[in-house]
């Protein structure tokens, strides 16, 4: 009977009655014989409404006193959860991310987990208690200040707790039944996974799947602990993410953790939150392409696809394209602009009318032709491709933006993902 | 160019315009070359808001989560005030009570502070800033567990703030122009004081003026904080809460602390919280009224008053009253309705409709002929006395609920308090 990790984003926190089912379904797993130490976003849009609040004194509030504003929200929910188990009866202890040992790099709204010391919890878990922590927070080895874990935070808390106390598994509970092959309000018949490896689960994330964030998959992957993917308005099993499960080509034998439904394919993705930049007319000499990337970086821009063409024997110029976030690009469009007569190229074009479709799958490594099925399924769709990336399990994409629900659909049917019923299901983002 | 202590109640901050003002008169005082520390009530309704969830979760929550829920209010407010102190252009550092040093004892709900050690708060004010400080919390010295202060628990905070970091003063900002030597809402032509002693105002807060918490005062008493109480929506000199002002037969120079309004009475507080309990036909024997109010003691009730009249020689029975406040009544009643049998009294009746009025000054001590003064004018106003308690600087009298308007009005008058001119004020209590 060892320790379970669950983690129940805003959405399932909405009001007294969400928060009274889910201090029941928690206590259910107290009555197992489990320890259980939950974390929890804030309630449904308590976040909005206090970033709201922030931009009505200050339109650029400082970084500090954001993270110090936002972790109101959570230290809100995890209280109301530990009334709401003690109304039935169970003891449980509220820790904040600074009290639960969740220590951080001093990065205001993005802080990077360095270290969890979990004295208290342990503490509480050996007093007998159920323990409520607040998702998304956590303070700075150096300057003891509060901070915050970004987009996805609560997931990154849960897992990072998980391994930190040696958990059984990390559950962590949203508002979609799992991980499903497409995005079921595009594709109706998308199925879902019962289990996916952390592998295909990080391409997943980066590629546009919301159900779990990349570095909670990450940080699972590194800990080597077992995430279940469930919905917290059901009892169903949902997705669990594991070690790389057995391919129907490799000889090793089934075991509780291997997938026995044998996908070559995991799912397809996708993504309409970027778009492209391509810089014209590139002097074709070594450097040029570091500097340009060199000022995106300092820019501290992300970058998702890279392609350079070859350029024209007769002018000796290339064009460099990248995708990157919408959101930045403005900064991008800036940045480069102020190296145009430095770099010498001839002019920028900027295209946020893009979709990125993504086919996952490990299996893809040992299956020659998966290519140009992908391919040969869009181009029946009549969807064309603008550019390609590929890894070794994942094959994307750059679409016309309203090419993308065509697209996904098409390489779906294409590769047999295609469930014999259409299950009854909404496909959303978790909260933080 | 010392320090000033400031503190802003709820209804200071009751949106983002209100944080605002607040935010331009916290940068007006550091203009001006002091360090400023501020210590912040809750926004607006944000408790009540907070209590209503916690109540919509469990009827009785546990009060450890409970200081968890509410200290999220503080949170909010002062990360707000620090965001809109940094959009004037100066740098603030928003601290939760404990990180501010705020230590207390671990009664939660109602926690006392034992030491503040506020070394972030000197370092931060060492760097330049602004420091703004969460009121009516604290964290355990021996459990670390986040305690709250209970009513009036930001005063406390504000004034203990000032005694560890020897501020020059403690500036209470509330939604009235100071202390006045009456309810204006009862008495239009009530002052306001620009004076008053520690002990004056003790005796006013402990007789039902709500403008300053009890334990505020004594705080600021024992380590000899002048507080000064004013508004914070004008710039006007409020009241000043200072050593005991020199009276007019006293030999002592004026100096600044001293008052020179000469009162032999500072005002007149009335109080309609409070209900009566009689315990009737109780055997005048030794020890039986020890039983009754240990009975009382038992079960935490802070008894008022106190009278016990003189047992009929015929039947050696005495009645015992006395006055508590009026939200403790059943839990009194039932102790002592479980003592009947052992103590053999006859009945119990209880009261509920009735008020303290209560006459306070320092001056009364060398003053003979005050009593026969106010029960004159009680007298002549037809007013009826019920309990009589005195101190050296208070009498207070219980009379009928309905009386009290007069009798304030009455005994007002009489001690020549009324104004020249009405001012136009608001009396009101203060949040937390």
């Amino acid at each position: 009977m060892g320790i379970v990790v669950q983690k129940y984003g805003g959405s399932s926190l909405a009001d007294a009655d969400a928060i009274k089912r889910v201090a029941r379904r928690i206590v259910e797993v107290k009555k197992s014989g489990h320890d259980v130490v939950v974390a929890v976003s804030a309630m449904g849009d308590t976040t909005d409404d206090l970033v709201d609040l922030a931009t009505g004194v200050s339109p650029l509030p400082p970084a500090r006193e954001m993270d110090m504003l936002l972790t109101a929200g959570e230290r809100i929910s995890m209280a109301l959860v530990a009334m709401a188990i003690s109304d039935l009866g169970f003891t449980a202890r509220s820790f904040t991310g600074s009290q639960a040992g969740v220590i951080t790099d001093s990065v205001h709204g993005k802080a990077k987990i360095i270290d969890v010391t979990p004295g208290r919890i342990t503490q509480a878990i050996g007093e007998g208690h159920i323990v409520i922590v607040a998702g998304f927070q956590g303070v700075s080895a150096d300057t003891k200040e509060i901070t915050t874990l970004g987009r996805g935070g609560t997931d990154t808390t849960a897992v990072a707790l998980a391994a930190a106390l040696e958990a059984d598994v990390c559950e962590i509970y949203t508002d979609v039944d799992g991980v499903f092959t497409a995005d079921p309000r595009i594709v109706p018949s998308a199925r879902k996974l019962d289990h996916v490896s952390y592998e295909e689960m990080l391409e997943l994330a980066a590629c546009g799947a919301k159900i779990l964030h990349l570095r909670c998959v990450e940080y699972g992957r590194r800990y080597g602990i077992p995430i279940h993917v469930r919905s917290s308005f059901s009892q169903l099993e949902g997705t669990r993410v594991v070690n790389t499960p057995a391919r129907p080509d490799q000889s090793s034998a089934p075991s509780e953790e291997v997938t026995m439904e044998q996908p070559i394919i995991a799912g397809v993705a996708h993504d309409r939150s970027e778009a492209k930049i391509t810089v014209v007319g590139v002097p074709d000499k070594v450097g040029e392409a570091a500097r340009i990337f060199e000022a995106l970086a300092d820019a501290q821009i992300n970058l998702d696809m890279i392609v350079q063409n070859i350029s024209a024997a007769a002018t000796s110029l290339t064009d460099i394209s990248f995708t990157l976030p919408r959101t930045d690009g403005q900064t991008a469009m800036t940045a480069l602009a102020r190296i145009q007569a430095e770099v010498g190229y001839d002019k920028l074009l900027y295209d946020d009318k893009i979709g990125k479709v993504s086919l996952i799958g490990a299996g893809m490594r040992s299956h020659p032709g998966i290519t140009s099925k992908f391919f040969g399924a869009l181009a029946s769709a009549g969807v064309n491709i603008g550019m390609i990336s590929t890894s070794e399990i994942r094959i994307s994409v750059i679409v016309d933006e309203n090419a993308v629900d065509d697209a996904v659909r098409a390489t779906h049917t294409a590769f047999d993902l295609d469930a014999d019923e259409v299950e009854a299901v909404v496909y959303g983002g978790t909260g933080r």
